[in-house]
């Protein structure tokens, strides 16, 4: 069953409650399994970069079906996909967009941007709890 | 002072309480005065090309200070602005795109597509009397 | 269930064969649920420029849930739609784009280019009658 | 001569066998000596991202002519064509991307994407012998 709008809204939810908590305003992107936006919130504060960081975050977990967090080793300077980033219309290989799963399949991801790299996979982390907890 | 998130929920909110009305499944992007997203729904069945048109009315709403409405006319083969849709990265020259105003002043602007030019241009509006009516 | 390579190849194969018996040499395209390519042919001969065109016609259709030949009117100048071929990373508003449905759900999309709009066309819905008929 | 879509399609199906062989879906792109795209399958559970990233490979294949793993080392930070990656349209500097050569003249390339790069390279090199032995 595809990712539901009432989904996605409850997953910003979750991330908006989550950045509230630890003081640090978020961007927070939900996309379906396809790559495309479903439901997006920008906190009142947080920076306008990461209006596209965020949405490109949760399409990269997407499209390499991943957590972006895995792709930032494999990605440095002579590590086997440097370069990855500039591909497929522009990847995001550091933390903070994760896939949502039902009963094993990908069915949509989120992404987390505007803080430090621990603070957007804190962020991401509650997000997806929030769906994996729910449906 | 600047859009809210609250704000551009309630702008949604009211878009897609209109959608429902209607019974037409829309994309509803709310951007700040820059023309860039605060929040976005995208309802359950409503068409993906929607996601960017949605938020493209709402920056160009932003950027030409108009409702995309507005901009059919003149950009018509043989009228003043034909080919304006190519610029600025990209406008939207037909309806479903206003800004949003306080005091006389625009502070952000709302997008919506997915139906007939008329169903968005219809639930934009809905959105839009939400904000002026609420702050 | 998604559509499978195996299915996009039959499809792929019955556009061709297609192709071959009204003697004009295609590029045919199969793009998944989210507009992403599944499989791709360019028959020998046939133009270059279709390759993009195909993989386009088929993304529309799946991005506005419609064959491409529905666009053409609404987009002509004066219609409601003018301009929209510009929007979402491009759109193709002419006809030879036609979803793949199963039990009525749009699980992909193919897309043909290389010959007139008419010839593209009857390639297309040859290639769309042996995914209905055989799955 | 020209590479054919009948020779194109000998390729990617070794190199889908290949992939099959050792339990990793592939993305499986083939162009011919302009860089323009002739076939391509994405198996079944192989990632979204590897579209782009094997059409790339085999692209730049073409544009360099030289396999892709040749790059690796040139465009490290410090030497001699760091940020090749970017020009050119995109450019894949990473394995995987292998140049055709019929009697000494490259008359296409393959691209394959989906797993680790040695797996990459080791599928398009089954895809590249079966068109070295059998035309």
């Amino acid at each position: 069953m595809r990712l539901t709008l009432a989904e996605a809204q409850r997953v910003i939810d979750a991330g908006v409650k989550e950045a509230e908590r630890i003081g640090r305003p978020m961007n927070v992107a939900v996309v379906d399994d396809g790559g495309h936006l479903v439901a997006f919130a920008r906190m009142d504060g947080s920076i306008k970069a990461s209006i596209d960081i965020s949405a490109k975050k949760a399409r990269t977990s997407i499209l390499m079906n991943l957590p972006t967090a895995d792709l930032a080793d494999a990605t440095q300077p002579g590590a086997e996909l440097y370069g990855l980033e500039h591909l497929s219309g522009g990847l995001v290989t550091f933390g903070g967009g994760i896939p949502l799963t039902r009963d094993g399949e990908t069915v949509g991801a989120v992404g987390v941007s505007a803080g430090s790299v621990d603070e957007d996979v804190t962020v991401a982390q509650a997000a997806v709890a929030a769906f994996q907890n729910r449906t």
